[in-house]
């Protein structure tokens, strides 16, 4: 298969914007391989997701950004964002000490079934370098304690940027990322949530779910923001549970939404089939 | 079918109560029909439902509150309620403006589904009294204001009172309902919240839903308590939504939720198949 | 809300359609207020719904169909379909004995959830008249023998003509319907039938699906082709059994199903949401 | 924890079988940690599932069979089976080349949330062996031919024996089993079939899926028996789809439902809560 370009874009809706984006990859003898698009008629904003082949396509691709900044991207108010299929984005994963959602995205990694390349695994804990490991994956350990927690970030953040890490996924990661983090890499943190948000924010959502005495549970993948669990949510699911289930019981039920959820929304992620607008995200077919 | 006797209760857990029971059951030769029991080993409780069927049961029906209180109930240190199969629940339904829920129960009861009698629809506003009407159910208009509200609710517990209403239904009654009400019918009060609670509490949660960007929404039957959405939960079920939604979509996915899980959990009350426990329910299977 | 036109099209997939057809409309001034495309890949095919307003729009409404079809019906080989919102679908209810997809529709329409009139209801046995007219809808009963078939079917056929009825549903109606009916109605008559489908065709899927032991239960609502249950499936949806539920409890647990499923995708048809291309649907957004 | 005995037995219904059962543990001074009943009424047949802890229990452990086959066995006709929560099952996995259900079995050991022992992992391919040996699985080829299946199978079952294997899994395999190995393990073979059952059986299911143009896909968890795809049904699941997914979307998409279904399925089995009557499976709660 041959490269393709992706063109992510959202601006005030207008007639004849899709006509004219559609056209200019057409009339360049681009072949378009995928076309989604969503108009939100409260806020009056066009969002849409373009895909075509390069091969053939008469624009050279470093050049393709700056030619659609100027030809529509200024005309339009828009902004856009470009990725070409043969730049993989890199992913790190920070975890703790559970290992579910780290596995399952592992195997999946390892099977082929995610274009993305994984650099390495950063923890807090010690625990899970054999898991890492066992899959050929660096793996750092950066212990956090209150006194060192700056400096430990500042470490992360360089290792990030010297394996050129592109995103975060914080695998049930327990430990909140400074603002540093998350300004360095803004909607590119997707955290794994367990609970149904906006229900049981923060700690112990399990606990509180069979306190409150629910009949579902929920996990929630979004990107992290300055707000605590209150990011842009990307996928979410439920599973039934009934009274017999004691809290163990709704852990390890949660546990399967939890690595299903997270892993639904990195392939979102990977795919670039996620653009958010105003604190909420469009996820493209 | 005969008639059957339908006993709940709950005690502290002990050896050997399961055994009794069935054996007071079984000796005084009646054919059990249905049993089903929980343990809840956090808090030691012992629940149980079981059925019997009162043809040849040695003990007349009248005396077997009284058999059983006086050979179990203070011995356990058990709470328990005994319901026959021929004494109909009579269910008043309270309802404002939108028909979907009121429409789905009269439907329900019209086809003969539910064992349950409904003597009145009751409403703060007239527009669904040709939908009571429509099934030949007595519609009464109380109409709310600051000044007479407390009463009205005198005269609506008076009339449910006059009827023989054993459980009520509010069935998007958009008025909050007085300590008094509640009290008169303890666990006997259940709402149809149209969110996934405890997220979205109190008014316009499909607004707060969309707001907040959530990928799934939801609707939680409860029983009323004096605090505002916070009773046990009976039943809940969920949808998907996108990004594409409104909130007029919302409102409108929304709607066949509400009904199919109010309907739910009306069923469970009127099978007897609901034990209240610290703010929890048993649904015994 | 003034009048829209709603266009559904399919041809097969080359460069430009879609700026093309966008183009037509944007021209001569229209205002698009939805648009949803599909390319299938596989078949190299093009669906599109496009839907604007009227008012401003430069073409005559009446002389829009033939504009469209010599400007690009032609050129393209498409097939497509135009429609008007302001000429509401007319739909005819086929029932027998159960009454729960009936009340459904029934609700919703009284409700105004629907855009639709409903001029009849028809069925084979006079067990729903009460139903029917309980909502001021007439009701036809048409008893059906062996011997009577095909002339009853002749007379249901001209009923159908002389009320302008433009598609029909089949709410649990305990027929099979003619071949003659079916192609006077092409893609026009929706089923609903009471398994997820291909599971369990024809007769008491309720009862096959209880004697194989399954876990969940669907219900699958398509449109009636000539071969039995094998239709373009329109919408499904299932709900999770366990050992301990009855036939009789596969039933009652599937009329909830029934009733959403069928509903929805009566609202999908009504709303010319539906494109049916080689016995499958797409089902636009 | 202390050991426990779990005991699951079914026979035809009659009055006081529960009481006497609960009577024996507890008068044996066994404390019952759980319990789980059901009667099929429509067949007449009681079925139960009880734990208890054997600490302090009068009857010594290798005699419980014994005692209970004398005293109730024969009396009521009871089919049972006992199991002590310190004899871990001993699960073999078969796989050809698809790894994603291997993985997660894998991660759950290790994880330490199955309690069970996984001697090896069996394969008709090569493929798989890296991963088996990642976590410390021994890996055994059989690669199939015509000539050499009858040799091959009596190869594993020695293999399998030699390692006291309880139960095996079969997750993506694609070969047949043979009747001879069906025998060894009655009731004790778990297939995950890529589709829900039984909607396309045999080989290619997500192909057939699209191809009839279903709306929601499934996954089911199953004993094998001689009948391809026809044994007991342990768990199914199913994940909704549109006509933007493609057979490869369905085989994506259906990857983390099978591996879920499967999943959930074996950890019935590990914990003793399916019991097999006619074809259909009881599973406690």
């Amino acid at each position: 298969m041959s490269t393709t370009a992706k063109l992510l874009l959202h601006c005030p809706d207008q007639p004849g914007i899709l006509a004219q984006v559609t056209n200019f990859i057409t009339v360049n003898k681009g072949n378009i391989v995928y076309l989604d698009q969503h108009v939100d008629h409260s806020d009056n904003i066009f969002f849409m997701r373009i895909e075509w082949d390069l091969q053939g396509f008469l624009i050279p691709r470093e050049k393709i950004g700056d030619y659609f900044e100027t030809l529509y991207g200024q005309k339009y108010q828009m902004e856009f964002r470009l990725y070409f299929s043969d730049l993989k984005p890199r992913m790190a994963i920070f975890v703790s000490k559970m290992s579910h959602c780290l596995y399952d995205m592992l195997a999946r990694h390892t099977a082929g079934e995610w274009d993305v390349d994984i650099p390495l695994v950063l923890s807090n804990h010690p625990d899970l370098r054999p898991a890492a490991e066992r899959f050929g994956i660096p793996f750092h350990e950066f212990p956090i304690t209150k006194e060192n927690k700056e400096s430990q970030e500042e470490a992360e953040l360089k290792l990030l940027r010297d394996n050129g890490v592109t995103f975060i996924v914080l695998a049930r990661y327990m430990q909140i990322v400074s603002d540093k983090l998350i300004e360095a890499y803004p909607n590119h943190i997707i955290n794994i949530h367990h609970s149904f948000l906006p229900a049981f924010v923060g700690a112990k959502p399990y606990h509180a779910a069979f306190q409150r005495g629910v009949k579902i549970i929920g996990a929630t993948s979004h990107y992290v923001t300055a707000d605590l669990d209150a990011g842009p949510i990307i996928e979410q699911d439920v599973v039934r549970i009934t009274h017999k289930d004691t809290v163990q019981d709704l852990i390890q039920k949660g546990k399967d939404l939890e690595k299903i959820v997270l892993s639904r929304a990195v392939q979102k992620h990977i795919d670039r089939k996620v653009l958010v607008y105003k604190n909420k995200t469009v996820i493209f077919s």
